[in-house]
């Protein structure tokens, strides 16, 4: 069985719960290699092990840090063609474009702008009373964060290297990776280069450790333990809100990414003017990756009119051809069977695909589905489940009236985009208000597939899309915040503060809000 | 009965649950008017008036949003003698300094504190990546906001006018204020100056409204509401623990403060060379306002040594003077009463103190108790709770290596003081790492009494002191992120965007990060 990666060491798991093999979704068979189902006791080892690794931590100079991190990055691209072939054996996706030339150097550049934000310091926002010698700032949470990575993104939301993972180290914090089931040899690969990793620049070994794969009860323990610093997870709705109320039981922090619907609205005037153009987006950003994607627009809001049957008709066209790119298991089959059903129970109407694709492997038709607004509107919660694939729901609103009462019956979702041309102004006036709380992020005339890494980017919305309105897991170093505690320093002498919130600025050029302004200067 | 206010108007409860009257603390008897226990037919309405206010909330300029809050501390002052008369007949609290020219003080310049920075505009932290048009700042919640206000702070954390009212309001949220039934009337006071104020400036009515008390299984439907924003609570543990259960399974955020003992470090230097003034300023921080501060000095850790004994010693001879201040009532006295009866049980020994004083109102004399470092340990969250009264607790630590493990047993707390000599910095830089992660605000040679509204106070701590360590309940703009959600936009046309997001500065001097740099300038 292969081994775990606790307190700096490779090891076996202590009274495994079981064990499990990676399957090929490609071709339904399980890989050779055998990862054990761990238990307390391993939960329990690396809690301990985090925690002894927390004073050397807090030691650590941020110039180590950040050069672990971007040795860690370069290192990944040295392995970089046996993580392809690993991945995509785990995960069926394309070794190309996207393992190779999309999302595993979106990931060394996620650790290598982790790195800087590290080395530029101004992520914790330092603030400064000079008067009354109070400060504050963000710091380390004071224990380990678990990261539950997801199924769909096998190197940039990795759990021992991915968006998570960089930003809870960077913050300060070991990291308990939790792979996801689905790929545990990617994991464990990435887990091997962070090891290595942390030997080489000094840092202490349990600040990155791995385990595979928990029982629903052990995972409730880690999130709810109290020695626990917070838990990031992205992945189903189901899974999601039993951690979160594990978690929330133990006062743990626990931020979330639970599945999203991230509608779309295209305005009459757009409609007319771009319908082809449009549909094909649409289509294109269905079927990416066989929309497996967080951000995949699952939902479509158009008028009943002669712009919005053209389009819908144009997007049927464009949603035909199949088969379509390889689900990420059997799961994600029987998942979106489910959804389908449930929609069109509630009145929606199949207008392509439908049906499961032949074997080898796991694949659906691409699959575009219609529903009134009326129909909507009575069952929205049905209509706002999330199929996770290649497949959308159009709903046709009878008027303008009734597109925006669509709007208010929208559940909090990551994104939501809005296709508008200038004839559609007053429209729009009326209807971003209703969609500004509905989402975190609101688009203008484009897909919210890509989703770049930039400091200003927001991914995350209000509940249930997330577990809290007020953070976003991409863009360094917003994604930071979330594994931090504020940290108030009163009266504290200079010499036994942090460097951060002495006078002298550490850097020369680290930002700081001292007595209302944000200043590079010494004090 | 007294009306309560819902959507502009003083009304009736709607089949209230029940009625009941403030008690003078000071004579234990009831006042004269009545208020009603509302029922989920109020909490509903309160929600549907909020959700009414927010479309002119959103069109409300925040010059607009400024002038209410700076006019409403100025009537707050008008009304002065009123307030202070009322809030002394429901709390006891003194008239003089406290109440009058105190706390009435702080409120009015919270008010300003958060009309500045809704002026200013800088707490949004816009955030701009300009070459792909990607802009975030944070925004309202789209909710209303639901404060509970506690006992302790008729003024300062009034439902209806305190700290977490003005946050919540400078972030552009409603708030349904719902009184602490310990001061109705003060609250309702502050309701009607808010209520005058809101019309006088063309904001929406319904931004504030006033319920008086609610059944537990009714404030838990309102903080669980998926229509509310989130909530803010300071109050006791048990309350809070529960709130916060009903608010997270309903996915709405919560910010509690639940009570914290705020642990003093005196460190042998420091007990040796400021023995009798170190003891008068504990005496002073417990006694203020009869120890009912969230701040109050609960723990006491020195060592068993020479000038710890005398530290102890010099302590007990502050405590003994008796009568203190008045307690809030009944509740307090014999939460005391339990928590000293627990914590003797466990091995405390009562040096002075430990019993009710005699009628009229609510008292209790002021008490020092100690412990073992051993019997401390053994019983760690015993010793833990919070007395919420004039009550401290002196550990006396066996050696260096036992106050340590004193640090690491300790909980979640809002503060952590420590005082200490030049001789003490090698024992400092080995307590302070554990310390940290325990306190929001650590605290050099002073006691945590005392919180001032700046910038950079952290108010908050980890669970179980509240139930987020990321965030401060007190300082502006700070406060104010408590009320946000993060707002993305993606691709926006610029006269769609919020204009702290536009390319002009709108107002020339409000703070964006830019590109990486902090600036007050235009793109």
């Amino acid at each position: 069985m292969k081994s775990l990666l606790i307190g700096g060491e490779w090891r076996q798991a202590q009274n495994p719960a079981g064990a499990f093999r990676a399957i090929n979704p490609a071709t339904g068979e399980a890989g050779d290699d055998v990862y054990p189902i761990s238990s307390t006791a391993d939960v329990e080892a690396a809690l301990d092990a985090a925690h002894g690794s927390i004073p050397g931590l807090i030691k650590t100079p941020p110039e180590s840090l950040a050069d672990f991190l971007d040795l860690f990055a370069s290192k990944i691209l040295e392995r970089n063609e046996e993580l392809v072939e690993t991945a995509h054996r785990e995960t069926a996706l394309p070794e190309e474009p996207r393992l190779r030339l999309t999302e595993l150097p979106r990931t060394t550049d996620q650790l290598h702008q982790a790195a800087s934000a590290v080395r530029d310091r101004s992520w914790c926002r330092a603030t400064i009373d000079t008067r009354l010698n109070i400060r504050s700032k963000y710091g380390a949470l004071g224990g380990p964060v678990a990261v539950f990575g997801p199924n769909n993104f096998p190197f940039a939301f990795n759990s021992a290297g991915g968006g998570d993972f960089a930003a809870a180290i960077a913050a300060g914090n070991p990291v308990i990776a939790k792979a996801n089931p689905g790929h545990p040899g990617t994991t464990r690969i990435f887990a091997e280069i962070a090891h290595a990793g942390l030997i080489k620049c000094g840092l202490p070994p349990a600040t990155v450790q791995l385990i595979y794969h928990l029982r629903p009860e052990d995972g409730f323990k880690l999130v709810s333990h109290p020695r626990l610093g917070a838990t990031a997870f992205t992945g189903s709705r189901p899974a999601g809100l039993r951690l979160k109320q594990a978690a929330d039981l133990g006062g743990r922090p626990i931020y979330l990414e639970m599945s999203s619907v991230n509608p779309i609205f295209i305005l009459p005037g757009a409609a007319k003017e771009k319908t082809e153009k449009i549909a094909s987006e649409l289509f294109h950003s269905c079927e990416m990756s066989a929309g497996q994607f967080c951000t995949k627009p699952g939902l479509v809001v158009v008028l009943r009119d002669e712009s919005g049957e053209a389009f819908i008709e144009s997007a049927r066209r464009n949603f035909r051809p199949s088969p379509s790119g390889f689900l990420l298991g059997p799961n994600a089959l029987e998942g979106i069977k489910k959804t389908l059903e449930i929609m069109t129970r509630s009145g929606a109407e199949i207008l392509t695909g439908g049906i499961p694709l032949e074997g080898p492997g796991f694949r659906f038709a691409n699959t575009l589905l219609r529903v009134s607004g009326d129909a909507f509107i009575k069952k929205a919660e049905d209509m706002q489940r999330e199929a996770f694939g290649p497949v959308s729901l159009v709903v046709s609103a009878r008027d303008v009236e009734q597109l925006l009462d669509i709007a208010k019956a929208l559940d909090g979702t990551l994104t939501v985009s809005v296709y508008a041309s200038g004839a559609d102004d007053a429209l729009y006036a009326r209807l971003e208000p209703i969609l500004r709380f509905k989402a975190g992020r609101l688009l203008n005339d484009k897909m919210p597939t890509g989703v770049a890494v930039t400091p200003a980017m927001v991914h995350g919305g209000p509940f249930p899309a997330t577990g809290h309105p007020g953070f976003t897991s991409v863009g360094i170093p917003g994604s930071m915040l979330r594994f931090t505690a504020l940290h108030g320093y009163d009266n504290v002498r200079q010499d036994r503060l942090p460097p951060e919130l002495r006078d002298k600025n550490p850097t020369g050029s680290m930002w700081r809000l001292i007595d209302g302004s944000w200043t590079q200067k010494d004090i």
